[in-house]
């Protein structure tokens, strides 16, 4: 049985940037050699979040769109008064900061068109990172 | 320690169809001899998502509608251009894609009104697919 | 290898109480000696939900918030007429009920303004009990 942790790391632009996971997910899967087992996924940070979607331009659109519509930016927020990413923590804490998927024979046990992804929900361009834990045979 | 991986596939009927997992998860528990571990699970495919809930009708479609309101279907999506199920991925998305529960005593660590679920977003009839990985002694 | 599982149990004050894992969390991975791994939690009982948020009184007073707005309660439910808390049930199957953390250098894997929460939905105070396991070496 093996453990392995590690950071996936990349730059976002803010404001619903939502980056795809899956190829870098499958290179740390192929270098753990886990065959069978678990890949487990946390945002680092709380204005990040992961779940999965089809990475289609169009639905990508109308996942950030729902999001602007369900929590909208500035609407006279408490923690806007402190820094004006009220809306991104809330969008997501929604959403959830961790996401795992099954390992066999050495694949991700993804859809076709089921794709991780890491949803930036802050306010501006940053540096981020996402802790990885695969655990398996 | 072990580890394992499995399938549950079932039919659904699309549309907010709900099915209870917790029997099935059992089994597989029962199966696998851990007493002590974890289970977890994730959605094959981009338009369904896992959860937990009371398995009771009335709850069952609050859930239903609620999803229905805050996500409404045929609201000028784009990716309904493509396929007209934007509905069913953003629902998707919203949900998430995976979740765990603990194993103690060779039982899940649910409560008594608590069912884990899939919920099937689709927009017709499917055959579908959760991956399972059980580790644990 | 290691696995533990263990539970953390605490009172809550029902409709939306959020409580900080945090440090119970922390305690709870230093005292199982894993300094590379994973601890995935999940909710026992169908009226709470486990997320990650700033733990700043503004932005829980705005997550509350958000959460009355896309799911009122008392919103004509069928599973009102059995037990008053529909809305319950139905926000904590929209948050989730499991969440899961890295651990790396025996420290879990989280940004400084990230606190793993569980969030009561319930309609009255009560004694609630998660699940945790750590998995790792």
């Amino acid at each position: 049985m093996k453990i392995n942790t590690d950071y996936l790391t990349f730059q976002t632009e803010g404001e619903i940037d939502i980056i795809d996971l899956k190829y870098m997910l499958e290179n740390l899967v192929k270098k753990s050699e886990v065959t069978e087992g678990l890949v487990s996924l946390n945002v680092i940070g709380s204005t990040g979040a992961l779940t999965a979607i089809e990475y289609e331009s169009g639905v990508l659109d109308d996942f950030r769109r729902i999001l602007k519509e369900l929590v909208p930016k500035g609407a006279n927020y408490k923690h806007d008064v402190i820094d004006s990413n009220a809306h991104s923590h809330l969008r997501a804490s929604l959403i959830g900061p961790s996401i795992s998927f099954t390992i066999k024979n050495g694949q991700l046990q993804l859809g076709t068109w089921q794709n991780p992804v890491f949803v930036c929900l802050d306010i501006r361009p940053r540096s981020r990172k996402i802790s990885v834990t695969i655990i398996g045979k």
